[in-house]
Formats: structure tokens, sequence, C-alpha cells
């Protein structure tokens, strides 16, 4: 494979020195940019663009062919896992994901085994093997997985959720299920996570989505000690290469400290927290990446520009930052902005390096 | 009007010794009690409720009944400011509340007035009065109000958000039309408040339910400065007693020292934060009120006085506890749980005073 001509974002994520901040976009490959709207409607739908590589090869790419980001991430979903497991993954029309079959008693809870990467998520194998191909090396590839938590909320709610009533009644109740059930899918987001690595991804993330919704205690048992396994469990490099970790927890500011003992390269920051301080709580443990809130891109240029002088600003000089938003893009975003903020944390950033 | 006969609650607020730590139940007159929705069902509707002092002072007591709880609560809204200000507050079936006419356009902001409260809100100042009188100094009433930032969301929304996408796009391109919005909504909750106080709420409590989807800074300049023009212009005594004064911003986990720094009596904690790490940052600056997760109600007895124990243990030894829930009680929530919570923390609290 290919060298990569652009690697600021993985020197970062090893808080070694780069000349500017990189930056990427969580959902930089969505609904705000009308060449991703015109593909999926070709795909038919989500899935039809997620589970075809040529098409996931191709949303991929469209916003690097906009914008100079300083990465590709894989153009999947956090819940291939337990679709992989036979839970039946749809996407209603103007919904968020659901399962078909979510679990909710104790013999579904015992029947569920880790899937071989292989056999039952080829088509994400194949996809990180087409984009790395087509990428040729000019920025490197993120692979990611929801992480065990999150991965068992969706699993037992069989879907979003406003309370988490299912599943938060389970660990009250039946704490050793939901222990069992997190066992299972550590063991599962390690073997997919480092199939993806084998295929070509540079990084990994691991987006615990729901995390934030626990109580201190209950993150630390339930979802901080998955997210442990799962980091301890990856390759940590590959072909001779660094494969640094990412490990997002929304709302999880609270934790920052705790995240970055487990000894992920990186933790990922929402728009809650100042990453001044958050570089103060971690030190050198980690590096940092964040975190604009998303609602800034609503803005007009030079609001853009002024408040990602801001983010750069707080972090301050030195290394170890990877620019992005502290959420995922919104679909009603204007694609020019996306621009203008790319252009600015270039731009600014190399005061700081 | 009656001296107090359990005045735990008052004096928890204000760090003063009590024989066990008060307890009582955000949305504790609630859809969670068959005897609630079968008034709600006689007055028609949520708004049939709250604007019938009658009906107010019969499910706000209904709870106390059932309960050996140590406050009692309004049955009102927190939004019953910006409906006073001619919104058209309703509640759509099965949905949050709504306003007929949310605000976008900058005459209208203009336009907005700080309603009098004895004018245009005179139903709850009433309802106030007439519970206040059936309590009959049994325990406190405690009066509420949304906070300014919160009110706005839903002024300019129209309702609630997944992205308050309307509110942070003024925030970040209009900064001046928001601050001129926050100013009013400060003086309109100044004036409510104390008109609630001088009709015999004996402690009041202000919910920011949306300040924590705010960053670091736009938090602070947004919300918590409004929070503090609030508090500071309350009255903190009526009638020779004190009137403590509670804060609570929901995901404000990160901002605890410096909501406990703009003179309020209490801090509410929602369930993700710890509350003894709480403690230890905060000192003596505030009490705390909080802070079990809402979902442990769904699990059995045992589990129910192990974590309410837990919490009081976290909390520690001496004075400036106030238990409740981190949020407000689920409507799923079996009645008779809510019953094994408020013993336990009578039972288990004596230990630590």
């Amino acid at each position: 494979m290919a060298a990569l001509k652009n690697n600021t974002f993985i020197r970062a994520l090893l808080r070694q020195p780069v000349p500017y901040t990189p930056v990427w976009i969580m959902r930089q490959a969505g609904r705000y940019l009308p060449e991703y709207n015109a593909t999926r409607k070709r795909a038919g739908s989500f899935l039809g663009l997620a589970k075809n590589p040529d098409f996931a090869t191709e949303v991929t790419l469209q916003p690097l062919a906009r914008f100079p980001l300083d990465a590709a991430i894989l153009f999947s979903d956090i819940l291939t896992v337990p679709d992989a497991m036979g839970l039946g993954l749809y996407f209603a029309e103007g919904e968020g994901p659901k399962f078909e079959r979510p679990l909710r008693d104790e013999t579904a809870i015992h029947a569920l085994r880790v899937p071989e990467p292989r056999e039952s998520l080829g088509y994400v194998l194949d996809a990180v093997k087409q984009i790395r191909g087509a990428l040729g090396g000019s920025v490197p590839l993120i692979g990611f997985s929801g992480s065990p938590y999150t991965l068992a909320c969706y699993m037992i709610e069989g879907g979003g959720s406003d309370d988490f009533r299912n599943i938060k009644s389970m660990l009250y109740a039946r704490p050793d299920l939901l222990h069992h059930m997190l066992d299972i899918n550590a063991r599962a987001v390690i073997a997919y996570l480092n199939a993806q690595i084998e295929a070509g991804a540079q990084a990994v993330m691991v987006f615990d989505t729901w995390g934030g919704a626990l109580s201190d205690a209950a993150y630390h048992q339930f979802s901080l000690e998955y997210l442990r396994r799962v980091i301890s469990g990856l390759h940590r490099e590959w072909n001779g290469e660094p494969v640094p970790s990412i490990v997002f927890t929304k709302g999880g500011g609270l934790w920052l400290e705790d995240i970055a003992a487990i000894g992920c390269n990186a933790v990922g920051l929402d728009w809650t927290v100042n990453i001044g301080a958050a570089r103060r709580r971690i030190g050198n443990q980690a590096a940092l990446q964040g975190n604009l809130d998303p609602a800034v891109l609503f803005s007009d240029p030079a609001t853009i520009r002024a408040e990602a002088g801001k983010v750069l600003r707080d972090f301050g000089h030195g290394n170890g930052h990877v620019f992005n938003l502290g959420h995922g893009i919104s679909q009603f975003t204007p694609p020019d902005h996306v621009g203008v903020l790319v252009d600015a944390v270039h731009d600014l950033s190399c005061a700081y390096h």
C-alpha cells in the first residue's frame, strides 16, 4: 500500500510535532452534502449504501474532494456488530437505527455469540480495502465501532431511547446479565476493529454515544471497563505502522482522566468541555480530539473562523490536538461552511506549532 | 400562616443540622400516580390542571398523602412565564410543551415585555396561596420557574429540540438579540419568583433544563450569567423567614463550582455526577440536592435501598444534603417504589447526622 502523503492526523494522535492542527469532521460523509444524497438515492437506503463497498467508497471520498480534510472515515454505522449477531438492523424513514429483534430475555442473551468478522462483516472489510486503495495514501483511513455499552443500549432498547428504561432496568436488577452481554460485545468489537485494521484502517475510533447517560458508578462499571478491555485487545501497530485509537464518550466530560487512563491514544471531547481545561486535567496521558459546537456552522464565515480560533487558543501551543466538531455535523449545515472551518483550522493553527 | 412542623428541607438547604436527610422527588405529583391521572382526566388536560388552583392544590397534595416527603412543590410548568408573555403555551397529546407563536424575528423579540405576575400569572399565585393553606405547615412549599436560557430555548424553538438549531444560530450569529431576550427573561423570572414567595412559597428552584447543551463558554455567557442575575434579584427572606434557592442545570456537572458561586443556597445535581466528588469540589459554598438515577426505581426494593444508601454514603457525614432523584420521576415508576425510596432515605441517613 502507498505511504501516507499527509500523516498529520496520525502524528497528532501520537502527540508528535505537526506543522498545523489536522482536522476531520464526524459524519463528514453525510446528508449535508448534495452529492451524498444523490448517491444515497441511487443506493436506495442508508444500509444499501453502507453494505455496498462501491457506494461506501464513493461517499467516503466525497468530502475529501471538496475540502482539504486530514483524514477519511469509513462510511458505515456504529451498529454493524449487533446486526452481524442477527438482530436485524434497519432504519425507519426519518428515524434513527432500530433492531427487528431486540434482546429482552435471558435465553436470547445467553444465545449471543461473537461474530467472526470475515464471515458476517465481510462487506465492511471489503469497503475498508477498497477505500484504502482509492485514497492512494493521500490521508489516513479511520475505522470505527460503537462501544460495548452503546451497542447494548440499542440491542436491548431496540432503538434510541429517552430514558433507557429497559437497559437500565437490567443494569440495576440483573447486572450479571448485562455484564454477560457486555463481555460478548467487547470481544466482538475487538475482533471487528482488529479485522478493520488488518484490512487497512490506520486508526480506530470507538463511539460511546450513550455512556454519558449513566450514573458515575454505572459508567465506570458498565461502559468504561469494557472500553478498557477493547483498547487492551486492539492491534497497536500493523505492518510496522502505529495504529492509534480514539475513545469518545458523548457527555463524558466528568470522566476524561478516567478515559485517558485506559490506554487509548486520544480522548474525544464533546462541545460542552473547555478543551484547555480538558488538557490541563489529562496532561500528557492522551491526545485530544474536538470540540467545536456543531451549531457554530449555522452562523457566518467570520463567526466560524473566530470560534475555531477560540478552540485552538484554548488548546494552546504544542502537540496532541486533532480538530473536530464535538458531535456529528448536522444535515442542515451549508457545505461551504465546512470549507471555511477547515481552512480556518489550517490557517490559524500554524501559530501554535 | 402556620409555623412549619417539618423544616428539615429548609434547614438542609441552609446547611444547618437535621436529624435525617430530607427527601422530595422532582415531578412527585405526576403521571406515575393513578390518582394524578384521574384528576387530570377530570381537568381535561395538563394546562387545565395547572391553571385551576383547586386542581393544582389537589395534585400537589397527592404524593404527600402517600409518602412522608419532606417538601411539596407547586404543581405548575416551567414555561408559564413565556405563556404570560403571549406566546401561547400548549401541550400536544404525548409530546412535550410547545408554543403557538415562537419568536424568530427581531421585531417580535423587541416587542417582548416583562409580564406583571399579578396580572397575567394570578392563577399561579392563587395556587400557591391555596396549597400553602392546605399544607397547614406540615412541610414547606417549593416555588419554581424555568431559567432564562431554558425559557428562551422553548420561546425560539417553539418546543423541545434535538439540536437547538434556531436558538444556537441566534447565539452565534446574533448574540445581541439573544442577550436582549435573556435580559427580559431574567427580569420576568425574578418578578415571578418573588411574587410566588410573597404568595407563600418557602423555597424556590430554577430549572435550567437545557443549559447543559451549551458549550462551556456559551453556558457561562448565556445561561449562568442570567441565573446569577435571577439569584441576585430574589427575596432572601420573607416574613422574617429565610427563603432558600436551588439552581439545577441538567448536564451541568462540569460547572458545579461556577453554579455554587452565583450565590444560590443549593446546587441541583443530575445522576451523572458523584455527589461525594461534587461536595469536595463545592466545599461549603452551597448545599447539594440529588441525585439518584431515576431508573433505579424500575428495579426492586432491595436494590432501591442499596442504591439510595450509596448516594447517602457518597455524600457522607454532615449537613447540606437534600435527597432527590437526578431528574424527574418516570411515568413508568411503580408508586410503591417511591415509598421504598423515601423510607430508605429517612432510615439510612440517620447514621450520617
